[in-house]
C-alpha cells in the first residue's frame, strides 16, 4: 500500500493513518520524519504522548478534559452562574474559553447524534445532562453545537427533552463570520444571516 | 498558546507541532484524538514509533532506509545494471520503485544544497557518491532531483563534479504532468515542455 518495503515502517504508517486528518501521504511523511529524528527526540515524542494520556481524564461533572477529578471550571465557585453551555467535545470548551465572554459551566456531550454511525442519545452524555439540569442550579442552557446536519438534529432532540424542565434554552447565533466577504459566503449561511438579522 | 489549560496536553501539542506539516490546529486535533484513545491503542502507536525507529537505519551503500546493514535493492545482484539514480531522500526511492521502470541502484543525498539553511556539499552524501562512481561499476548516473530552485542548483553542482568522471549523466524529463490541462499548467512547466518536445 505504501510502497515502502520495510515492515516496521509500513506498520508505523498504518498506525499513523488511524489519526484524524492523516491520509497515506501525510502518514508516510510523518513516519519518514520520525525515523530520521535523533533517538532523544523520539523519546520526547513518545513520552509526551504517554504522560498526557496518563494524566488526562474526563471531568466527573462536565466530561471536559482535566488532570484532576473535577476540572478547574467546575471547581471555580465564580462560574456557578446558573448557565450551562452544552458542547460536542472538549476542544469546543477551549474554543469558547478563548473568547473570554462565557463565565458559566459546560457540559460535554462527547459527540452528536449520528444514527448512521450508531450514535444515539445513549452513546452521548445526555442522561448526565438531564441529571445536572434537574438539580435546579441552572436557569439557562446554551446549545453550542456546530451548525451541521448532525449538530442541528442533536439540537432538535435536546430541545424536545429539555422543554419540560421549563429552563431558558438558547443556541449560538448563525450568520456571517466576521471578516467574511458576502460575495463568497455560501447561500445557507447568507439565508441564516438574513433570517437572524438584527435591528440597529 | 493552545488555550488548553492542561500542562501535559500543552506539552504534547508543542511536541506534535515539531512534526512536518503539523501546525497548531492540527497538533491540537491530533493531541485531543490521542487523549481519547483507549490505552491499548496509545500503546500500539507508541510501540509502532519505537519499533520502527529502532529497526530502521540508513543503508551502508545507498543511504536509503533499511532494516538491515545493506538494503534489499543494493543486495539484489540483478540490480547491478551499471545505472545509479541520485535522489534527495528515501521517500523518492520508494516513489521511483513504485513506477517499476528503474532497475538499477540508488544513491540518497539526504537533502539538496541550500546555502540559506547551511546545507553545503559536506552536509550531503556527495563524497560517498563520488566514491561509488569512481569504483567503475556505473556507466550512467541519473540525477532524479525535484525541479525546484534548490534541486536545480544541486544538479548544476553535481554535473560539474561528475563531468571529469566521463560517465553518462542524465536527468528526469521536465514537462506536462500526465492528465494535465494545458490551460492550467504554469508557464515554466509549459516552457520546459516546449523546450523538451519530442519528435513523433
Amino acid at each position: 500500500m505504501t510502497g515502502i518495503p520495510l515492515p516496521t515502517v509500513q506498520r508505523l504508517v498504518r498506525v499513523l493513518m488511524t489519526l484524524p486528518g492523516v491520509g497515506p501521504r501525510t502518514a508516510q511523511r510523518l513516519a519518514l520524519h520520525i525515523l530520521q529524528l535523533p533517538p532523544l527526540e523520539v523519546q520526547r515524542l513518545v513520552e509526551a504522548i504517554q504522560t498526557a494520556r496518563a494524566a488526562v481524564r474526563p471531568c466527573a461533572q462536565c466530561f471536559s478534559m482535566t488532570e484532576d477529578e473535577v476540572c478547574a471550571i467546575c471547581r471555580d465557585p465564580q462560574r456557578a452562574t446558573g448557565v450551562l453551555c452544552v458542547v460536542e467535545a472538549p476542544l469546543n470548551v477551549w474554543a469558547i474559553e478563548r473568547t473570554g465572554v462565557f463565565r458559566g459551566h459546560y457540559h460535554v456531550l462527547m459527540g452528536v447524534l449520528s444514527p448512521l454511525h450508531g450514535v444515539g442519545p445513549e452513546q452521548l452524555r445526555v442522561r448526565e445532562l438531564m441529571d445536572r439540569l434537574q438539580s435546579g442550579q441552572y436557569h439557562e442552557v446554551i446549545l453550542a453545537l456546530s451548525p451541521t446536519v448532525e449538530g442541528e438534529a442533536t439540537c432538535t432532540y435536546l430541545v424536545a427533552q429539555l422543554k419540560p424542565l421549563g429552563l431558558r434554552i438558547t443556541r449560538l447565533a448563525a450568520g456571517l463570520p466576521m471578516g467574511a466577504d458576502i460575495e463568497y459566503v455560501d447561500e445557507l449561511t447568507l439565508t441564516r444571516a438574513l433570517q437572524g438579522r438584527r435591528e440597529l
